[in-house]
């Protein structure tokens, strides 16, 4: 026993002696006074925050409290907090004292413009098919749609208003939305992703800090991760992903899988970091029509403008060769870009005809009030999305199931039947502009339903290929049905 | 190597001296003759009980088979089992020998009358609509409907029937749901959230244990919950939850993210466990307009009649007090007030209103015959549920995509146009009764799609909003769009 | 300190020792002279691969790059790779020269056949309704559907193409398909689960591996898994379901919970393992109708031809026992099949004959062209299919809200409109056989609502339920409704 207790004597007096020298005695001796004040009381009202710090990384670095929190008398939401003065938000502005580098390279992301809905067929849905006028807050007397609020702004962010007693309107806050519009003037919200008050990157690189607001009928990415390989093996050895390492390069730091951050944002052996998003895709699936992220650079007056997709999936190919062989990362690229013509032009491009023509014939004007108008925005907002995301990570159930299934469904029982219907409206109409435009509508859409991809529905398949089908499908009710 | 050896035996000699120390020799030693008697078998047929048991608190408190499965001769299910007699069930009142408060507090909760539903519309739903007779067992010759026996009944629990040899009948055992009715009068099953024979607390602290029931179409909590920032929050750091501590104080013992238990039933500085998972809750949102939970209470003769949303809400804000400052909280409640608001002022109330009007004039009177009982059903019981469920924990997917979005489409595209459907068939009916009703109800279809909320649809939007939308629109498109 | 250096000197010394004793200097010595040259760029090229090989039980065996990438000249892959003859494809045939035994288990189900669903509607929906013949790659002049490349063909497996050059076609690769058709005739693709090249036993293990195509609409037992209590329990406990340990047998290396792994392939004490995944499954709930799995065994030519039923159930109940006791299994069995038997009489095969005397009335014959197609084929190829596979794992949720609930929902507001106009179109048509046709399917449609389990909804419910059911909504409303 001697031998035991020795060592461990030795072992604690070791410890102490290094401690001493680096001539430092207990507590928290380098937080700042005013710091000092603000925990005296948060340690106890708000323990979690005070413990999310202490975890955190600004701890050692001595960033406390008002290091972030400290505001200018002249900022519109400063106020006075027990003699000090302060403000609630911590803006990418304030960050950017410490991070400017990483706050720059976000400013540059579609992500920093989130807030920019307005006007959007999004932001119509929830202020006017879903909402009202009914939710009154002191800064806006005539009323928000709580749908807004509670929905598109969560996420895309809210435009922050301070009340005359500097507190923020409850309309508007509280609201983590990463393209929030700050009262200092800045976009973005950098604690929706790095979340609270322990600010961790390793937070930052999981899967589900994205999956926030990439989810859902209208852009689940974080589903169709889940569901490839990439999701699966991250999720099954996420204990060997490293995630709080400082440096973290994929084949060097870890190996096991690649999360979101892996292939969008973080260093490879080539590539350093960046918090520009959009740098490593080659394809913006967000419109009806897919089209090449600079076009959309460009209208949003990015810096993106000048960065061609052939450069963006460069970067990423630079990702991918960590792990796969070039021949597979180039084929892959072949089977992608595969699934986004066939939707751009099977489906999207002669719906998008196909819905202006019929317009005119609507009895309503406004959005959303014909069955044609929640269908096609769905074949694209929703369906058509889901089979282009999916094909983008190799999920083959997003990519079929609620991809290209949904959008064929969309395009044959719904779209096709409402045409028809509103053309034979036209027909009877005593409006002869009416009656023309449903001539129009009906010469395109026999134009469309008589085309190579769209004539079996009308049972005109050639016969070559029926005669094929048939044969296909006999054989296979051989060996497989019951 | 001689040290190391020494210290190596040196360790040895000290466990095993310690051992002796307390005198006891090997083996479970203080377990009843009883329980040794169902080891000696079951740990041979059924090694995992007997795995699972090792690992509980009950293992080293001496509480093993017997101890809980000991029945009495004149219990309905009480069997003679080896010379034993036990029953298969442990209800909450063999649970309450030990742990008499858990189960007092339980009995008070929503929870242990989930067994009530029959009669209601899910219930008809699995019986007639999904269902038959024809699912016979010996305790039930005119059978039952196997959509029931797997579907609700699995979470909302069986009555169980005794056969006449003590056996359980089929359709009601297995069962575990939550507010099984048991032989012995008692309501409720344990075991639904403490599962099987670990009975572990950290496994009952867990999300997903909520999630065996609380999730799908019509209340989606365990989704809403991994969509957010709580959710999100758990499961990057579920390894810093300290969730098998015995005391587990938000802020003190844990401060990674809550869960549900955390909000819902956990202790915190001020407040106690509690196995009432009401007390924290300030809207019912069960019903098609939401309510206050002590009016729901009340209806079923529960102890919470006593106790007022206020009261309730005061009890959650303790909880998010832990995290949140004051001003972030009340902000909150102000912010999901709103979208409670919204949705049963614009849709529940009208909807509700409206299909009362349309059912006289429904061919079949049954429920779930006629389109728009379909339709008003999912509006209110899935979809607006959604919504507000969505709402309650800041998961705007939810609340938008799956909740509002879903409700407004529904009323627009379903309900409105089969309203107007049964409209028309009334004014050509040969029953007056028919045509009067048809005339009431298009007189109320003309005064709500007339209102402020819906007049939009019919394209009278004011002046003044329609060109601010448009001016927004295409600015809009000029920012963003293709 | 001295003890402490000591100590540590001793135990570096005795390690170097050991090592030094087993004669080896430093360094992968053994690794042949082909997988040294392979690794010497590819270390650098694809830092990921060289990792997880190095992770991997194949790195202390030896087994390297080459071992399992080289190819005959002979081989319809083979190429020329800097002077070595190597194929990028790994097959079962190449996997079998070590594991033989797994390789002619896996070939014998119906895992290794999924590439055969040429000629099944799934196909003919991603080649002719959702696709088009536009994605063409040099293997492919005459195309195919990006919708079966990027969808299908990414579970079930592609038939692979190898380009004159030795590269393989882009439509065909990448491709990890269970049922991939190789170059050299065999079927399957060992890393469908083995993933890429830390060969896991432990990720093979994880339920998600199975969820990367058992999921989604059509057969969603990964969420069936995740809701269930089986799914709950691993998700929480997965850190003690030592899933990396060689010997794996329930009860004795683990008790946690059960994967898909436990249930379908791993080993008992009383049953070896086995990639054959259909050994304990006693019913096949892929077809409208569920059927044995002998049945479809044999259709297929598969040696399960020879195993029936109650032979696999016992199989199963051999693995239940570890956990569950008898009578808990035997009746969990009554529950299971009682929601078959009412799926299959009350909705699938009504369902069935229905559609198959509608088929005659269609104005164009092709599948998926009349609103019927769709509404038969999502009844039992996904609502039918959540509902069985529901049951089948006790997730009632999955059983009953998107299974007999989306059934009897589709059966009811879908089928039997649909049909209904289809005859009054018949009944005036010029046809005479389609009249004939209309006058069939309207007698048995007749048939059909006024049979026991139909009349309900034609307002024909007996009088004795009626009450009853008007009695338990009154009592209901009393205790429960606002």
């Amino acid at each position: 026993m001697k031998y035991v207790k020795s060592i461990l004597l030795a072992g604690f007096v070791a410890t102490s002696l290094s401690t001493f020298a680096y001539g430092q005695s207990f507590g928290r001796r380098d937080v700042s006074d005013e710091s000092a004040e603000c925990l005296s009381c948060h340690k106890k009202q708000n323990p979690v925050i005070y413990q999310q710090w202490g975890e955190s990384k600004h701890f050692r670095a001595n960033i406390s409290c008002f290091e972030c929190h400290a505001a200018d008398r002249a900022d519109k939401d400063a106020m006075n907090h027990y003699g000090n003065t302060i403000a609630v938000l911590v803006t990418p502005k304030d960050c950017a004292k410490c991070h400017s580098k990483e706050v720059e390279e976000f400013a540059g992301s579609h992500h920093s413009k989130a807030g920019r809905i307005l006007g959007s067929l999004d932001n119509r849905l929830a202020e006017v098919v879903e909402g009202n006028h009914s939710f009154v807050t002191p800064g806006f007397p005539e009323g928000n749609s709580a749908a807004a609020v509670n929905g598109c702004w969560q996420c895309h962010g809210s435009e922050i208003k301070v009340l005359p007693d500097g507190t923020l309107d409850p309309a508007t806050y509280p609201n983590s939305g990463i393209g929030r519009i700050n009262p200092d003037g800045s976009e973005g919200s950098c604690n929706a992703c790095h979340t609270r008050h322990s600010f961790s990157v390793a937070q930052a690189r999981h899967p589900d800090t994205c999956g926030k607001c990439h989810l859902g009928p209208d852009h689940p990415q974080k589903e169709i991760y889940e569901e490839s390989k990439h999701g699966i093996l991250f999720f099954a050895n996420e204990d060997q992903m490293n995630l709080h390492n400082e440096k973290w390069i994929v084949g060097e730091d870890y190996w096991a899988a690649p999360t979101c951050a892996t292939c969008h944002m973080s260093q490879t052996k080539n590539q350093p970091v960046t918090h520009d998003v959009g740098m490593r895709i080659s394809w913006n699936n967000r419109p009806p029509v897919s089209i090449r992220p600079e076009i959309s650079d460009a209208k949003m007056g990015l810096p993106g403008a000048d960065v061609p997709w052939q450069v963006r999936r460069q970067n990423m190919i630079d990702v991918c060769l960590n792990c796969h062989n070039k021949n597979w990362v180039d084929n892959f690229y072949v089977q992608y870009d595969g699934l986004i013509e066939l939707y751009n032009n099977k489906f999207a491009k002669p719906a998008g005809a196909l819905y202006a023509l019929a317009k005119p014939l609507k009895a309503v004007a406004e959005p959303f009030t014909a069955p044609i108008d929640w269908s096609y925005w769905e074949l694209w907002h929703h369906e058509g999305r889901r089979a282009r995301h999916g094909a983008s990570m190799m999920a083959p159930d997003y990519t079929h199931w609620h991809g290209t299934y949904d959008v064929a469904k969309t395009f044959y029982t719904h779209i096709v039947p409402e045409l028809k219907e509103m053309i034979e409206e036209a027909e009877h109409s005593d409006d002869p502009a009416k009656v023309e435009a449903g001539e129009k509508l009906a010469a395109k859409l026999d134009e469309v339903l008589n085309s190579d991809d769209h004539k079996w529905f009308i049972g005109k398949m050639d016969d070559g290929e029926k005669e094929a089908r048939k044969k296909a499908a006999t054989d296979f009710k051989k060996r497989y049905d019951k």
